[in-house]
């Protein structure tokens, strides 16, 4: 074949993800079928009022054809209103928030918006792993930042907010061409919601150093703690902060595929015209959902009912690491949790395909767990650059947005781990 | 506000397009409501029994979230199914096809997958506009090269076949540096469908030449005389071939955004690997209804009777031109008709708006339907370069794809430009 059909480099590193590692190994295993707490898709449907919101928009002639680049205007007035308590001012539908292809092209549409090739984007370790192509489609550089987890992270149980970020560090990431950072709250996967006084220091440095904040708030209404939004915090802040949204992580359809960003008209204008670029518009019939969705949740108690519900999800499944003396991160937020594994031994010599043995020791223990217990979760050293997956390696992604009854056979095959335990008989 | 919140180039240009123009118009002129026959939307639903399949989808708890990033295998099995008969050999459906979030996310997606920055795409002008910006995002350069109207083409009707590719021009357009070229058959806003002959000659080139041809057949269900699809002339082409298509314009559903692209498995990857990147999977409902549709359009006779009712709704609209005496190039396929309006005198010291006025006369044109007669249609120099934008300023695009009432209002309405006919009494 020709030279001339070669692919560009932007997609020509096709190295293994950890998605395709894990989804092969399942379904390769011996144990079968495997409870798969890996992908945070949810395992039970949206609530019965957005099915059917989505159902009568099928009807409906214009709710099957192009829908306004920007977004329906009544999804944009939906959200609107259903997020002007928490900034505290109306929300201009026509100017303050835009419709996205869900949460993921919303950031995208954010970067090439404004990141032209050599501007530079802060990101914490660990990151949602599409952010990296994300940047560097536009022709960003990445500055990593890391967070640190709990230095008794192997030894006890505690808050996710234990995961610290050393300030030092991040001023140091900040120069002349720092354009964006990337903030994700609750966070994926540590399960943290950053408090108001880390948000007030984080928004300090980026109005110091002109700085766009992209603020990945798909996890807004599962929160276990005081949940504070960074946009809210200051006028001054508002001004330079685009909040992301998804209506699929509200409303447990992760395949809808509609995202929202919410932020000044002088942001939003030119996420709005790169979403265009890429997308054209988006899928019309469940944008009619959403707004819907956005408009009846308060009145049918839905986002209270949806925080209680994941709690007692994660509640229910952690008790297994209490009962087994497993540390984890209690989560403050979202539907993930860490646990840390480094009590785990994996037996001397177990036969690791190559693509496993040569990665961090959580691709090991996720690669051991799939095929021993019949339990697929997600090894979080992929969300890290190679230089700094050691602070990570002895941790698995648990994705409790699961039926009660998976998460009780998640918990009885765990319950095989008690064999492998350091200090066991 | 500081320069650090600049917007990057590729969005700065916020010249006003021409949707947001005769939207503009159209809600604002004095006869209301307009009879819209500019955007490309349907004015009626897809068949019930697609409608009835995508309820059916958001029952299924696994149809509301994430599919596989390369779509579902449903969708991808119904669609090489379906293709299958016109390649003359089984495609497979795993390596062969990939699914986008509609056939525009489809483009910039095989644009993505393989332009470098200074790499050289081939268009032909007309262009449907998207591609431009689709094209620059990687860093592409365009070179244009003219479809030529009819030369008689102001003073009597023909064959939308009667816009020609002047061969020499195409060959001057393609050098070291050309990766890709463009084509588009059935042809918007043209109409026509290129031949066999043609597509011949240009296939002839793309070999000698060693460029990917991104073959837009959106429209490839729509047509009135044979249709050719440029990768089924021969395993060569079909081994440098992407050929786009469209549920949403194959279902009169252009808001569901499902789009997919066929080809061989070398170019199809890389294509999925750029859509991954872009919008990670598309919307999970609407491609089971789209395989549903895939999996039965044949067996209830809809891709017959598509093409007939749109057949009936070109003649029974451009009788209206007949009827005044306007010549218009008649379709070979899809579902836009382009009129020569030359004849038509505008008033001299009409009121055009300075947006308006500073336009090719296309654009005078429809601004003048829109507000005179209460019909809006699209001016196609938007689709030229500045350079030849003068081929095409006598013309107008009408969509067709609207209800038989809606047509028959637009002709009453268009009986109007009697009175402003060069030569009227």
């Amino acid at each position: 074949m020709s030279a001339k059909f070669t692919p560009a480099k932007r997609v020509a590193d096709q190295k293994q993800d950890v998605w395709s590692i894990i989804n092969e190994a399942a379904a390769a295993s011996p144990i079968q079928p495997i409870v798969n707490m890996g992908q945070g898709f949810f395992g039970y449907n949206p609530p019965q009022f957005i099915i059917d919101a989505a159902k009568s928009a099928l009807d409906r002639v214009e709710c099957n054809q192009y829908s306004p680049t920007k977004g329906r205007p009544r999804l944009k007035k939906a959200i609107a209103d259903a997020y002007t308590p928490f900034f505290g001012r109306k929300l201009d539908p026509e100017t303050e928030v835009t419709i996205t292809t869900g949460a993921n092209e919303g950031m995208l549409s954010a970067f090439m918006g404004f990141i032209e090739p050599g501007d530079e984007v802060i990101i914490f370790e660990p990151f949602f792993d599409q952010y990296i192509s994300n940047i560097e489609m536009p022709g960003g550089v990445i500055r990593y930042v890391p967070m640190h987890p709990p230095p008794d992270g192997a030894e006890r149980t505690s808050s996710a907010g234990n995961w610290t970020i050393d300030f030092e560090e991040l001023e140091k990431a900040f120069n002349d061409k720092t354009k964006m950072i990337v903030l994700n709250s609750p966070h994926n996967p540590v399960g943290k919601v950053f408090s108001k006084e880390e948000l007030t220091r984080i928004g300090e440095l980026c109005l110091k150093h002109q700085t766009i904040i992209l603020s990945d708030e798909v996890y807004d209404r599962l929160y276990y703690v005081p949940f504070t939004r960074i946009a809210t915090l200051s006028p001054e802040l508002a001004q330079i902060t685009l909040t992301v949204g998804s209506a699929g992580k509200n409303f447990y359809a992760t395949g809808w595929r509609v995202g929202y960003l919410i932020g000044p008209p002088h942001l939003i204008k030119y996420v709005a015209a790169a979403h265009t670029r890429i997308c054209y518009s988006s899928v019309s019939p469940l944008q009619e959902a959403a707004a819907i969705g956005f408009e009846q949740a308060d009145k049918v108690g839905f986002w209270d009912q949806a925080v209680k519900e994941m709690k007692g999800k994660m509640d229910r499944f952690c008790q297994v690491f209490d009962e087994l003396n497993i540390p984890y991160s209690i989560p403050d937020g979202g539907y993930f949790v860490l646990a840390n594994l480094a009590k785990v031994q994996l037996p001397d010599n177990y036969a690791f395909p190559d693509h496993v043995k040569n990665r961090p020791r959580d691709f090991r223990m996720a690669y051991f767990l799939i095929v021993e217990l019949g339990v697929a979760a997600i090894p979080p050293t992929e969300f890290y650059t190679d230089e700094r997956a050691h602070m990570a390696e002895d941790w698995l992604r648990f994705a409790v947005c699961k039926n009660d009854d998976v998460l009780e056979d998640a918990k009885e095959r765990l319950r095989g781990l008690r064999k492998y335990m350091i200090g066991s008989a």
